[in-house]
């Protein structure tokens, strides 16, 4: 039996989602609960590695092995051994090949700057502040560079190796809300901190530091240090995964 | 030289308003701020009580004596000193009999339910999480009897004496916003606890256990026991205060 999890979590409190020795991960906290549950040891795939302080409005992720909960009632069963920032919204039954990580065909990522004179403490660890001026049509323009099938290697952190740099992304646009603006990346993949760093790159076009002009370049010579910095963690959300097999 | 200053304050962390011994409260963290930055002891006074885990979108409070700072620049200097879940968003300059609390002629508080079936991880401080069915229309009608002069002593709790139990509600007003259900109330005073007891007794409405035409007796009668339960800290924000000399 192989069972997918659907949840959303604030990570303000967590570092991050893999499972780690001495430190709460949204993992480490669900693999017990699902433990608990269902009454053996099981070895949870996430769709992403979300780091410290980053949220997840959806999160998909599958174990395997006998589950004698009903799937409509794991939600409830679950989230009652869960602490409150961590909510599971509906469980399904997904084919033995299915794999949160492996069978994902598409993410979504939304960044949030409050950009505004003055600091909300309402935001404090759901957005990054960011109090200076910003040139919101340069910053769209620049977002457009993104879309594409691009090596991204010049906007990652180095971290787990990976066979290829070269992701497509579908979507990548800035629209404002009142004072928030929102970064929305849609692609086929995303490499460890690509969306922050995207986010912190537009960030510079909208600070004069960069042209947006600059972005093919940038992306052509795939140099870290070319492009803007690594925005923070909090402004970050993962707001889609898709799969062909099921839905949220 | 008396300042005002409007602030925002998120009170998940504080042990309400008001300054206590051995415990971080939003009066006690700003006073020290404010000596810190004029440089010399201030009393601080707020424009109500706010009890623990209780918000702020809006606040007022002044002090005496004299302020070294340009009123434009104490946003920032404060803010400098202040933990993030405060925010200063404005301070003005007011006559010498203008006092926060007692020049204050009419306040409005907001609560928020959050009425799902699950959990929402980003609301856990923000609102008061309600999975049972409501009966919004009841609950709208319900809230129509607590507006006007009434003696309030049915919906608050035992706190400091008061002269007098009466008060005026300007608007009482149940509205949906998605799956949230805003309680908005304005009125010229609120007794401790009242919004959140009036809260308590709409919601016994929603869930069928009062109905909307025993409010005028559970008014008129005056006892506690008789309306429905306190509502919880979390989901109360006030969202406006008003005086006649100054306006944020």
């Amino acid at each position: 039996m192989n069972t997918v999890l659907w949840l959303s979590y604030d990570g303000t409190n967590y570092h991050g989602w893999q499972i780690q020795k001495n430190a709460e991960t949204v993992q480490g906290i669900l693999t017990k609960a699902i433990r608990e549950t269902v009454g053996h040891e099981v070895y949870l795939s996430g769709c992403g590695r979300t780091d410290a302080g980053v949220h997840a409005k959806i999160y998909a992720a599958n174990f395997k092995g006998e589950n004698p909960v009903p799937m409509n009632k794991m939600p409830m069963a679950l989230n009652a051994k869960l602490p409150d920032d961590i909510s599971i919204k509906k469980a399904q039954a997904v084919t033995d090949d299915f794999d949160a990580r492996f069978s994902c065909v598409e993410k979504e990522y939304t960044y949030v700057v409050h950009n505004a004179e003055v600091r909300d403490p309402f935001l404090r660890t759901r957005a990054w502040f960011y109090p200076y001026e910003l040139d919101i049509e340069a910053m769209k323009k620049a977002a457009k560079h993104f879309i594409g099938e691009k090596d991204f290697a010049a906007v990652r952190s180095q971290g787990t190796p990976v066979k290829s740099t070269v992701r497509t992304m579908y979507e990548c646009e800035v629209e404002t809300r009142g004072d928030l603006i929102m970064f929305r990346m849609r692609a086929n993949g995303f490499l460890y901190n690509m969306a922050r760093a995207i986010t912190g790159t537009i960030m510079y076009v909208g600070r004069g530091k960069l042209s947006e002009k600059d972005i093919p370049d940038i992306l052509k010579n795939g140099y870290r240090e070319e492009a803007g910095p690594t925005a923070p963690p909090n402004g970050l959300y993962m707001t889609g995964v898709s799969y062909d097999e099921v839905a949220f």
